[in-house]
């Protein structure tokens, strides 16, 4: 493959895949990969997923997009599914991608702000060790230092705090709005704590702080339910999701309980809900809601959660521990160099894993994996265990 | 339709569309309209085009989505594809749309002013009546005051100049880029002079400043060559494009001839440039270069401007002007109520028209549109213009 074509953004493995099947994908000579990464998380119903590829291909006979000056009626339709299935009062907005989704909950947080009359709220608090993107916004947002070399002048109005805890503190008479994620997907996979989030949602309804969460990586039925804000029991004021929602398809939303906080237009977005991303949308969540309601989902993650703890026990001197939500897991290593070989020894192997801050092995299968797919993945990741040395 | 779950950011119309065919849109009643408008120039190969559906459809059954951590072959063959058919000696990165990818072109001037040594150099020249896109920061280098309401604190560093010829005087020794659309989509469709173009090119070379030409709309033939720079002869550092490259999947993509200026870790996208929009991405390609390199393309551009040139003469007193560039084209107008009156007339004869800035009706058909559909679509327009009483 001639990738001289190609800006070099990604310190790349030029492993080069050209199928895929359930959770296995499929390289030239055909030998078979067991991915625990899902794409990061995207590819949510597995690949070659039949019902998924009917109802694009369907689509893309059919008609894949007209502008948005028109009725969409998937995009109405699945506007309507996330509502439902999440119980939350609210409106959505379609996007492209995480990025773009954030994009919009800062646009709506910034507009909240302003609309409370007095002087403008504009700080908007996010947590260190956070991703929220690669827009030159949503990286400021990303309250990681090495990543705002370069691309400044940043927009102001971001506060970081170290941890929840520290959020009070960093409070200002322009606050108005906290962005975080519950799981944070580049910093560790470890979950914040349910009553802190909901002492968090407590607050900062009490001052009117909009609580913004992040559900790019931890949506979509990564968390056992459609939203991990669910799982926490919380009702935040505006949730942004993105990968898993299009089986593959670029799509993201961004949903908030404030119906009416734009006025046509103030957003757009020309691809942003067209028919392919919301038609593959709608299918997607028929699939995941099924796994869920038929309690296979539940059982999926109680048997992978089970397989990590158990290879956690029983190599205690290289995973110090297993944490994670749902099927968002990871396994916490020594240090950066024993993560990177581990992750080199699985894809030796042929498993697919992922890292996670500095020393976290990160595994998001697809929601979809059977229990062979699993049992052979960690058959595999056992003898990767074993050239570790 | 039930849109009461879609946030409203959009005047829509709701007339809703079920299926395409060509140029030709079709109602839930079976009545057909005829699509000038390309849903915003993205459909540049027409609905149900066979080729482009079977091109997803077999990407969907096969592989939709891998991580950018291993190779996408199709995300290679297409950067390549750009890179010879443009004939730029470029690398390209793929995003999720036209925002996205402006958003990389900023990225890549800021680095660049700060790699020259000395002082920082960060600002980026932007045209008054721009459009580059609905993030904060592409917000900000849109040149439109009254899209920059609500959503502050905006990044510094954007300088607007009110035309071409203004752009030396906004230059400082801060100044990195200058960022323009050759033909302003949202600012009245009128080509900026070739001379002036070429002046301009010379100029910031001679100063070492980017040229960075956003062709979102102008790109992927709409010029009659695969970008409008090639049309005006000029050599860009940076090129950004989106809307017409998957014929309706979202993509977007920018283009360097600054072939290192990331690292990896520096830029990213997840779902840019996976298998399906990389593939919808290449047929497209391939539908239109055989569009052009036969002179259908040509003839299509002359015909369809010389449809609307007849238009403008025989109504001089309803259209002041024809103004464009291949099939991206405009009929000037006295105002913005004849401008909403004649599309709203449009839209009742089954044609589709869409606004640009105050008074410019816009068209952008498909590029593979038919003389027949032409002919039956400006047979429309005569009568909508005597509806307009």
């Amino acid at each position: 493959m001639d990738l001289d074509y190609v800006l070099h953004t990604y310190a790349r493995d030029y492993t080069h895949f050209v199928k895929g099947s359930g959770a296995r994908l499929f390289d030239e000579s055909g030998r078979d990969y067991m991915d625990f990464g899902s794409g990061i998380a995207v590819c949510s119903v597995g690949y070659g997923n039949e019902r998924l590829a009917k109802a694009i291909s369907e689509q893309a006979y059919n008609l894949i997009h007209t502008s948005n000056l028109y009725g969409i009626e998937p995009q109405a339709r699945l506007a309507k599914r996330l509502v439902e299935l999440s119980g939350y009062d609210m409106r959505v907005f379609f996007a492209n991608s995480g990025a773009e989704a954030n994009e919009g909950a800062l646009k709506i947080a910034r507009k909240f702000g302003e609309q409370l009359g007095g002087i403008k709220r504009y700080q908007i608090i996010t947590l260190d060790s956070s991703f929220h993107g690669r827009t030159i916004s949503t990286l400021k947002a990303t309250a990681q230092s090495k990543m705002h070399d370069y691309f400044g002048p940043y927009p102001d109005g971001f506060v970081y705090a170290k941890d929840l805890a520290e959020i009070p503190s960093k409070i200002s008479d322009v606050t108005c709005a906290v962005l975080l994620e519950l799981v944070q997907g580049e910093g560790g996979i470890t979950p914040f704590k349910r009553e802190e989030i909901l002492h968090l949602e407590k607050f900062l309804k009490a001052k009117n702080i909009l609580l913004m969460i992040d559900e790019v990586q931890t949506g979509i039925y990564r968390s056992g339910e459609l939203f991990a804000s669910q799982k926490y029991g919380i009702n935040p004021d505006v949730i942004t999701t993105a990968k898993g929602l299009g089986g593959g398809v670029p799509i993201g939303a961004v949903m908030t309980t404030l119906k009416d906080i734009f006025v046509p237009g103030e957003h757009g977005s020309t691809f942003g809900g067209n028919f392919l991303s919301t038609r593959a949308g709608l299918e997607v969540l028929e699939i995941l809601e099924e796994e869920r309601s038929s309690g296979r989902l539940e059982r999926t993650i109680t048997c992978f959660k089970d397989r990590l703890k158990d290879l956690q026990k029983s190599y205690p001197e290289i995973f110090i521990e297993e944490v994670g939500l749902g099927l968002m897991r990871g396994l916490r290593m020594r240090d950066v160099e024993s993560l990177e070989k581990f992750i080199k020894k699985a894809k030796e192997n042929r498993v697919l894993i992922l890292k996670s801050g500095k020393n976290t092995a990160r595994f998001l299968p697809p929601l979809t994996i059977t229990l062979e797919e699993m049992e052979e993945g960690f058959k595999r990741l056992e003898k990767a265990i074993g050239d570790l040395g």
